[in-house]
């Protein structure tokens, strides 16, 4: 299941170690995957994560403006439109359920966690190139990939978190992740040329993909904490 | 017509004086109206306007990274969108009808009155907020809409521009410009309050504006100097 | 003591709440007060300060490109010159000492609570306009000034902490953060007028002053745990 | 004399072709060398390079927000304090002889040459990364160092521009330029490795170099413009 989002995600993801496994496969992960998440930590995380997706549209809106190509462009403002308008949506939704306006998710109070994360993905950007920033992103996006298709395939009747694994596991969202992970490679070639791992830029990409891994790694963290 | 465009617009444009009409009827836009321009003088516009489009997006992309709420991000992504995926593809379908590819576009030597307007815009993101980036958005967006809107009255069977007005003077860009409108009046609203020309920040948008507006009419003495 | 930093930082202090004691009340500061202060949390806490003041420095970096005055880029200009000139270089002195290479220094993992309030500060800068920016950086150059002060009243021969507190307790520190406050003053007065509590983007302000006041917290709290 | 400013600019310099003598030799220029250019031309291009100073200043901080390592950290602070404290002093103690004051000159309207050439480096830090924005701000650097050595060698008694060619001729100038010489050097070979014009890169860079000269060019024409 993990060969479809292109190669460089592969090759940053083994380049980063057991950190990925700690992310992928955490606690928290598991609690949704096994159903005994309590809902307080669920709740709280999803409130976090709408902060979260707010900032990382904003991350995908910097990477529109350091685009080179017009296709480029494309990819990164349907990305924008699909996390404020869909993604985004989907979270208002669960939260309503739970009784939280959109208001009260917007303001909610960021924890550090979040912050580290979200503000670390746009400073990726700010300091660095369009590659530099995609680095940063793809650990969100292609993890939340493969948690989706490992969770998705045994799911049964009546799973507590059947929404939200359906949403990752669902043919719409692996398909993003195999299109952010074409703009990755295309990018990656049309910059580094064909050899990228050969570049001296390669190892600045492993240590932002690195430290984005980490920055989840955290943000699980917080969401146990707040079972 | 003008009056549905928002409150803030005009008050803006009243306050810069006459260079909003050395923009709004400059000699390139009698031209089209009467369908007198050189058509070498509109092709070469067109390239450039291609090129400027691309940065334009990149600025409402900016915008949505200095957005405060989601429903002022929501805004500036869907004029993102609308830009590279439509806006821009008007652009391609026309400059092929005249034998230019999109890479033809993409590759062409950007003109320093191009350069100075677009990066203006940009840097009035980059230094200011998100007003000051409106601001200097604002004149190109409703400049259009007005000149579209006044060109659009009166368009004889077989105008040589006829295309170029039916996009600028149909409803679908007009819905944007009061789009727009209200986004800048809401987003004036929050930041400065009821009586934004009573504040000291008013003075600076003032000077975006206008400064933009006189960036448009370099534009348009671009087009000209190509027939 | 705490009258001579300009009148917008003890309102935006004032309106923190109690989070501004726990910041510059904190066990950390205690210990580093009575001269308890774990060796191990000292110089854990030293190799993070190291790679904050890096971004710190960036930030007042990106404070000149956000200035509207020849004045406010001259006095943000000379703060980037201290930082990385001068207050990077005491930090690579002391940690020297302790055995520990600048290249130790900038090489070392940066913890979550550093990223979270480094990054924080400069997206302040990147999303919102200039006063957003100085709200986000007076925390720390201020906060660090009361802390000098009220610690460097007593500080008896021989106490382990003598240099720390000497360099923030000291007239060049104490200049900086006058000038800093009179920076702040002036920039206030100049965007939000005379009466800027009454102004729509003063709440703004205070959140952006609190959120790194909460995060100084985060960073004792990280020192600490080097313990 | 052109050996000595390190080893990426005079690759860059050398592909970008005749445009570089169209800018170190242009008509500006040699009216300068031989004492025939036009007070008013000399004295509306001091007034625009006024506000280009404090844009390039602004560019040069931008780059302190981009670099990897605390040298390259150092050398661009030292430059925006050099630009903020030192050139823009002579600029002012020029106009001032003039009649100018300082807040004349702030206050006077942008050239949209001038925007277009500071706004398009500003973009170029923007957009891309340290490398992108040094390709942008070396022609300037540089150009100006070519312009003082080749001006400095024969400028008679009485000279009407002997202070100006003495600013770039002189050492302390020369000195800047060997210095961003070498920065530029380490900063390719770190990022490009030892080969850069083998990388993909290098065309970017060339590019950048390239559109800057461009502009240089429209600053001089502007010149001649006012006289």
């Amino acid at each position: 299941m993990n060969g479809d989002y292109g190669t460089t995600f592969p090759r940053l993801r083994d380049a980063a170690g057991p950190v990925w496994a700690e992310y992928t496969r955490h606690a928290f992960v598991e609690g949704l995957r096994e159903g005994t998440l309590p809902r307080a930590a669920f709740l709280g995380y999803l409130v976090q994560d709408y902060i979260f997706l707010v900032h990382f549209a904003r991350a995908w809106a910097l990477a529109v403006t350091k685009a080179e190509t017009v296709e480029e462009m494309r990819t990164c403002a349907a990305t924008v439109d699909a996390l404020v308008n869909t993604e985004i949506g989907l979270h208002v939704k669960t939260c309503a359920e739970a009784g939280l306006s959109e208001s009260d998710l917007f303001g909610a109070e960021e924890h550090p966690a979040n912050l580290a994360y979200t503000r670390y993905v746009l400073d990726a950007g700010h300091s660095g190139d369009f590659l530099d920033l995609l680095a940063a992103l793809a650990p969100c996006v292609m993890g939340y990939g493969e948690i989706g298709a490992r969770l998705g395939q045994d799911v049964a009747e009546g799973h507590p978190f059947a929404d939200w694994i359906a949403t990752y596991a669902g043919e719409e969202y692996q398909q993003v992740c195999r299109e952010v992970g074409a703009l990755f490679d295309t990018a990656v070639a049309r910059r580094l040329g064909p050899a990228p791992e050969a570049t001296p830029g390669w190892a600045r990409l492993c240590h932002r993909f690195t430290t984005a891994t980490r920055l989840e790694v955290g943000f699980w963290e917080m969401g146990v904490s707040f079972g």
